[in-house]
């Protein structure tokens, strides 16, 4: 004869496990870009001061893509932006949410505790990352987290488990892909200077670049369409605006771009 | 009171269970280069008409990039070879094996055919692609096939569940990588002319590539050694033999070789 919980979230945590597949989680990479930085979307905890990204399991009726979208959804309340799966983590001692069971235990009476032992087993992780506009998006926190913020990407505070890790190749991958992703749609507004862009493509693989070179090289693509109107509010000389040609853009993205 | 399998076979499949991590399992794209074409390590079935990727589960002890390299040196002898994790397949409708769980609970009476049940679950599977040297490979069918064979890639046949579909994903992600592989390193012999090297990037192009062109972009990029010895056994002139500059070779890859 099964015992069953006693308490509301006793049966809520017993009753979530069966909904979702077994030792399985997805976590998100959120990157936007604001003030000349790349910014990365992460969670301050309720519990204790830790940090994590984004994440969740996956309902046994969903893909497993799907999970992310609904993730990304929850956090920023966007759907349709850029996500892309990058690596799946599975090393032998990965559990999740370090520490949060302890906490969960700890709000359960002793009969209901052995319901929260799922969420100690070993949890394999899939990685994806998005690039969203951060002025849309609308950050959400989840239920064990008091704040979900923008950081900027030369700013990290140590994360939850191997979190730091999942960011770091991320962050690999995308620089690999470079020419292969639409950073300059999904980060930037639609009309931009070319310090903008550089600023962005600076920011992405942590170096400087020649101004005069990257100019050249980007004027040369003919992905860029130049507007009469110039950038309002600088000091002297007002830098020309661009957009992106998105038809010459989008071919560009399947064949390679050749920022590098 | 829980029931207990009866048969050995019966036994095995519910041990098996306990040692794995559930719904979970790995599948590798096997690359191999012969007769001027690319090749892949495919299983042929015992017990019907059926082909299938080399796969496996994952083992409770074990890291998932684990497991791919057991599968990999079950199945090929090999351990020192070049594998990488591409993407994770985890569509809701995905279950192992098709079937095969039909066959082993037909091997077993009904008491013990729903210890067979956990293998009917939705499964999540990670693909990994491996480059090996055809010559050095000791391919070895596992218990559920009668051969393991290199099939040419333009001879891949219909394969069970969404297998064709990872060999495609994997190929369409190693064609964009192109630059950053050490397939010459991998799939050629220590010596090889540059047909020789120009047929394996057509084979995994699939397409054929200017002679000229291609010569001359691959004597400026400076990772070719010419050999005193020319290839033995051709008809009339006979082509130079090369051979990676390992130093200048394994920085390349790590660059981009510019192959492209």
């Amino acid at each position: 004869m099964k015992t069953l919980p006693t308490t509301k979230l006793g049966q809520q945590i017993h009753d979530f496990q069966k909904a979702i597949l077994p030792g399985l989680s997805v976590d998100c990479v959120v990157l936007g870009f604001q003030r000349n930085k790349l910014h990365v979307l992460l969670l301050k905890w309720k519990f204790k001061d830790a940090w994590s990204l984004p994440g969740g399991f996956i309902r046994t009726d969903e893909h497993l893509d799907q999970a992310a979208f609904r993730v990304l959804k929850d956090r920023t309340g966007l759907d349709d932006v850029f996500l892309r799966q990058f690596h799946t983590f599975g090393d032998m001692n990965r559990r999740p949410a370090g520490g949060l069971t302890d906490q969960i235990r700890d709000m359960l009476p002793a009969s209901d505790r052995p319901f929260v032992a799922w969420l100690e087993q070993r949890f394999i992780t899939t990685g994806y990352f998005a690039l969203i506009d951060i002025a849309k998006a609308r950050t959400t926190p989840d239920q064990f987290s008091e704040s979900c913020n923008w950081l900027p990407i030369d700013q990290i505070p140590q994360l939850i488990q191997d979190h730091n890790e999942i960011l770091n190749v991320a962050l690999d991958q995308i620089r690999n892909q470079l020419n292969y992703l639409p950073f300059g749609n999904a980060l930037l507004p639609p009309q931009f200077t070319l310090g903008e862009l550089r600023n962005l493509y600076e920011s992405i693989l942590g170096k400087s670049l020649d101004r005069g070179n990257f100019q050249r090289k980007m004027l040369r693509i003919g992905h860029l369409v130049r507007m009469e109107k110039k950038k309002a509010g600088t000091a002297h000389r007002a830098p020309y605006l661009y957009q992106f040609d998105q038809e010459v853009y989008q071919d560009l993205v399947q064949k390679g771009i050749g920022y590098l």
